[in-house]
């Protein structure tokens, strides 16, 4: 209530409504220890309802972490404190998840809950045997996604996920009951849930309901019955106190009704010594489980699982393969050849689709499917859920131990937007195998053809867009993108594509982002520019302008974020700043020329598609769209002519 | 079947399950008149489950719509075919809404039944008293935006409003237990829906089904307990038929088993009878129908609706009144002015915002709630439901008669944009009211400022967005959105801004998508193109470069969109085609640089946010992102000086 009114901003409602609840949870039931924020067996806690950050704040501080400091709260909302608006999992240890857009926190604890079942499946009770703690609010419980992730952990048997529903009763714009006429408890019910009720600001309450819930093999929600901004005698129970300080008066009355005599950020002794000695409960847990890793045999493979290292010695012998004897394939085919060897590589790998697996070509011969009966399994059935996948590859990507990649087509990659935004945002390592590219899908269609979607992700900070154009390219980008930190997408291709690289190359051309696949052999006049299924295009093209004497760079460019990160002489080299009189630069690509500019400049050419597609096979809408050899041959030949340039 | 096999290309296997449920449907329970199919009384009928596409086409032709005609349903998902692989709106009159983005169908359904309801209490039973009927599969049962549809229909309590749900137990991956433990009728009866259950494969039944559900005053959810691909012997309940032609010899086996002796494409002359005089069931409700309307004092009015005329004459004493006093106010509060003057103008609008009416200022002063008690009301409460909010609008859209507009962040556009898509792809006049467009939202932080959204959505084919600067602007972008048959974006600051318009103009300078707001003084070196609220920054920097003896053009570009269709001669007047050593180009918006070299160039300066936002009051973010006059007008001059433009 003090830090919201220094801001004069932010969300009091929440951390006042929750406040004995949380208590419950951090006092009694919670494992973590402070000293050791990172300690790979605590329980995860998700503040679903990422508005109530000062909520969460308040408890690292209160128990012992480090970090925030009471100045790091005094400062809550301003530029420089990690106690951000919502709570970001980058700025402070203790937050597991980045929250705010609502029902993710949900979803991803879904996540981090599998990513529990599936180590312990490994590992054993001995070194995994923690839970996954959330509260939601009914911002959460209305949002679509919460029906996915309900499904997921429903059908996974989550019994270690508890969600605890703050039943205010109340949203911004008023009471629930002007937009929600549900049982929410049914519902969850419907799904495979257990559920309980209890008071809300009764902590002895909640901490029973907590105990009900672990003792339930099911995933449970616990309806918390409360009041929003519970303290404050003239706001409490109203949407007032949601998102903005209560001011001084009715800070002032609430001292008075809460029964609390000290000045804003004074915590009373006795009160930092209880809370203090709360956050230190799990310190013997800590220490015992330290012993039990120090006795396991597993215990240098699990550290390296958790730390997160990739090995990438399958990358050379797979791709000596594939130089040696090149395949026609689709790069969905090649996506799974390359999963061949990285699920034979790197257990750490989970794979998914969101109900096409056949589609996304994600399943490896010998993954088993993770089930609710075998969580050691290393596949998962997703169900049609795009979105609901993305926000549980999050959480299991920021639990750790686990690489989560999962499929959908292309097109659905705005289902899942929200996530990979998150993803992006919390550096999350998540790779999307987004198949069905282009309009090389052919008949399903302009509801499924994606045209700005490419260069929609390619405009989101701290996402790695790739769009190989064969299987060795396929395998490199798989490489690239499991060594990053951070989430990529892989766009590829439903049709067959011929190889174009057929040499031996000692490095990951594709991870610099593009490269010259071939140099121009008459003199250069024309830097043909493609990504994806369009590169045997313009390797085509180029043939037609060097048959008329016409010099034509190739430059195969599967990820533009990767070549703009590359220092200014490769770029130079790859894409020569000179005069748009010397040398035309044509981008094709099958999807929207939107933000092709950067690369061809304003007078180049961009070929592609700028409307919807339309429904027919994939060969007759390349026809029809302009995007074959002898439809762009000329237009770049009239347009060398009109500028004078042979 | 035989489309499918003509096609190798497409889905059986739902068609063949729900044929007898659909027979039921369009025999005995559909109002609909193929020789009118605008006609406005009619049902409406959405295929969410849209890769079954073959049975609307199938139901189309044999009930005697004019087309498709046989031979289009020959030439089934090829190119020029109207038989699309999903069915399309604007396609084929019959086919309510464009479906195959699962889901989405059911959604679009709910804002058609809210769509029914609203005109039914202005018009009464005698010009409005139709139905909305949907055919969902269990993706769309799965997918997230379901919850939100339920959730909606059944706070809304829209009895008109029902689900055939295709229960056949069968996705792609394989049976629904791979993904799926759900209670589909406890789920649905939580939210306040009625629930039947029958053979699907027995019309009689289905029928009788159908009666209970238009009997009872919820909405109904019918479970169909089919089987997929019925019919063909070998392959009918597995996953086999869902996707992929069944293959000559199974068709062949299925015509045995169905006792089926015609060949391909040949409907035997009963069977045309039988289903021509089914599809003339409607034509005496049609004849009455229109004795009605001719009997009605509202059959103007009721016409005019129907068409969608929008009367623009609010827009000039709107502006008048703002040129005579401009006001300093957030452009949303802005649009809020605009609107007062729209809705008191424009009776079809139907506004509403996705829990954050008080931010996204879309409620007007004589706006009643649209409710079960009053569903002539304008103003929806959607619920945390954005994506659901979107959807529903298409369907509003869709129905006619209505003009949506909804609110509500525009970094939630990434939770809508499934939707927004379809609005594109379909033309539906939807009109997106998105605040808080900017890092200028300030302490919410990265989860809640949009960075990438705004280049993402002007990506999008047949969609456009606007980001005006201010009351002026906000008033023009609204007539211009309202006059457009597409959907809109309107991007709008949470931030007050400074008048910049401040003289009357004979035309709706917005409409033009970009214009000079201020002529350079000294002798132009550069052009300032701004958006929204960095346009009085642009104003800034501009005065600062005349300090200078800098001649500088000031830019204003609500909407790149509308400023590419414009003639040549204009744009070339607004950003001549000079080189960049004479004319230097930056562009102001506070969001990525991505795609701004459309209108910079290479060599231009394109100033904004490559990277995600942080949590701080407004003032100071932009003071850290450098997007200020003090920091943009010393990068100008340094560069100018580079370029030896001085």
């Amino acid at each position: 209530m003090d830090a919201v009114e220094a801001a004069n901003s932010g969300h009091p409602g929440m951390p006042m409504g929750m406040a004995d609840a949380a208590t419950a949870l951090f006092t009694r039931h919670l494992k973590y220890d402070p000293a050791d924020p990172h300690w790979p067996d605590r329980d995860r806690f998700v503040l679903s309802a990422g508005h109530g950050s000062m909520l969460l704040y308040a408890l690292l501080h209160l128990t012992g972490y480090e970090r925030p400091t009471i100045d790091d709260i005094k400062c809550f909302r301003q530029l420089g404190s990690p106690c951000a608006g919502h709570p970001e999992n980058y700025e402070l240890a203790g937050v597991e998840a980045t929250t705010g857009p609502l029902g993710q926190g949900l979803a991803m604890a879904v996540g981090m809950a599998i990513a529990v079942r599936h180590l312990n499946a490994i590992y054993g009770d001995d070194l995994v045997d923690h839970r996954t703690f959330v509260i939601a609010g009914d911002g959460c419980l209305m949002e679509g996604i919460n029906h996915e992730a309900v499904g997921l952990a429903g059908h996974l048997k989550l019994g270690r996920l508890i969600v605890m529903w703050d039943d205010n009763r109340i949203t911004i714009d008023g009471s629930t009951d002007l937009s929600r006429n549900e049982d929410v408890l049914a519902r969850y019910a419907a799904g495979g849930w257990h559920t309980v009720e209890c008071d809300g600001l009764d902590a002895g309450k909640v901490s029973r309901a907590l105990d009900e819930a672990v003792a339930d093999e099911r995933p449970t929600l616990i309806r918390c019955k409360t009041i929003i901004g519970y303290g404050a005698p003239n706001k409490q129970g109203t949407a007032a106190t949601h998102g903005a300080a209560l001011g001084k008066d009715e800070v002032e009355a609430a001292r008075k009704e809460l029964g609390w005599d000290y000045p804003p950020f004074e915590i009373p002794t006795d009160v930092a010594k209880g809370w203090h000695a709360a956050g230190q409960r799990g310190s013997v847990d800590r220490a015992e489980w330290h012993r039990r890793l120090d006795a396991s045999k597993k215990k240098t493979e699990f550290l390296a699982r958790i730390a997160g290292k990739i090995d990438d010695r399958w990358l050379k012998p797979h791709v000596d393969a594939l130089i040696a004897k090149p395949p026609t394939v689709a790069t969905r085919k090649a996506s799974e050849m390359a999963l061949e060897a990285i699920n034979a590589a790197i257990p750490a790998t989970i794979g998914g689709s969101a109900d096409l697996t056949g589609s996304n070509n994600t399943k490896t011969k010998n993954q088993e499917p993770l089930t609710a009966e075998n969580y050691a399994g290393r596949y998962i059935y997703y169900g049609i859920r795009e979105f609901g996948m993305a926000a549980a590859m999050n959480g299991m990507a920021l639990h750790g131990g686990v690489v989560p990649y999962g499929g959908t087509f292309l097109i659905f990659s705005d289902y899942c937007r929200p996530a990979i935004r998150l993803s992006a945002l919390q550096n999350a390592r998540v790779i999307y195998v987004m198949t069905h590219d282009s309009i090389g899908l052919g008949e399903d269609g302009p509801t499924h053809q994606p045209i700005e979607q490419l260069q929609s992700l390619r405009a989101m900070p701290q996402l790695e867009v790739y769009r190989p154009a064969d299987a060795v390219e396929t395998a490199e980008c798989w490489a690239a993108a499991l060594e990053t930190d951070g989430p990529s997408v892989l766009a590829l291709s439903r049709q067959n594509l011929a190889p174009v690289r057929t040499k031996a190359s000692a490095r990951n051309l594709c991870a610099r982002g593009a490269y010259r696949l071939r140099k121009a052999a008459a003199t250069r006049k024309v830097i043909l520019i493609a990504t994806g299924s369009e590169v045997e295009i313009a390797l085509a093209v180029g043939d037609k302008l060097e048959a008329q004497g016409i010099g034509a760079d190739i430059v195969s460019m599967p990820s533009t974020e990767r070549f703009d990160a590359q220092d200014a002489d490769y770029r130079e080299d790859i894409l020569p700043d000179v005069s748009n009189t010397k040398i035309l630069r044509v981008s094709i690509e099958a999807g929207t020329t939107f933000g092709w500019e950067r690369y061809t400049g304003l007078h180049g050419l961009r070929i592609g598609i700028d409307r919807f597609g339309a429904s027919a096979p994939a060969a007759d809408l390349y026809e029809k769209f302009g995007l074959t050899p002898d439809a762009i041959a000329p237009r770049v030949v009239a347009l060398l002519t009109k500028r004078k340039m042979l």
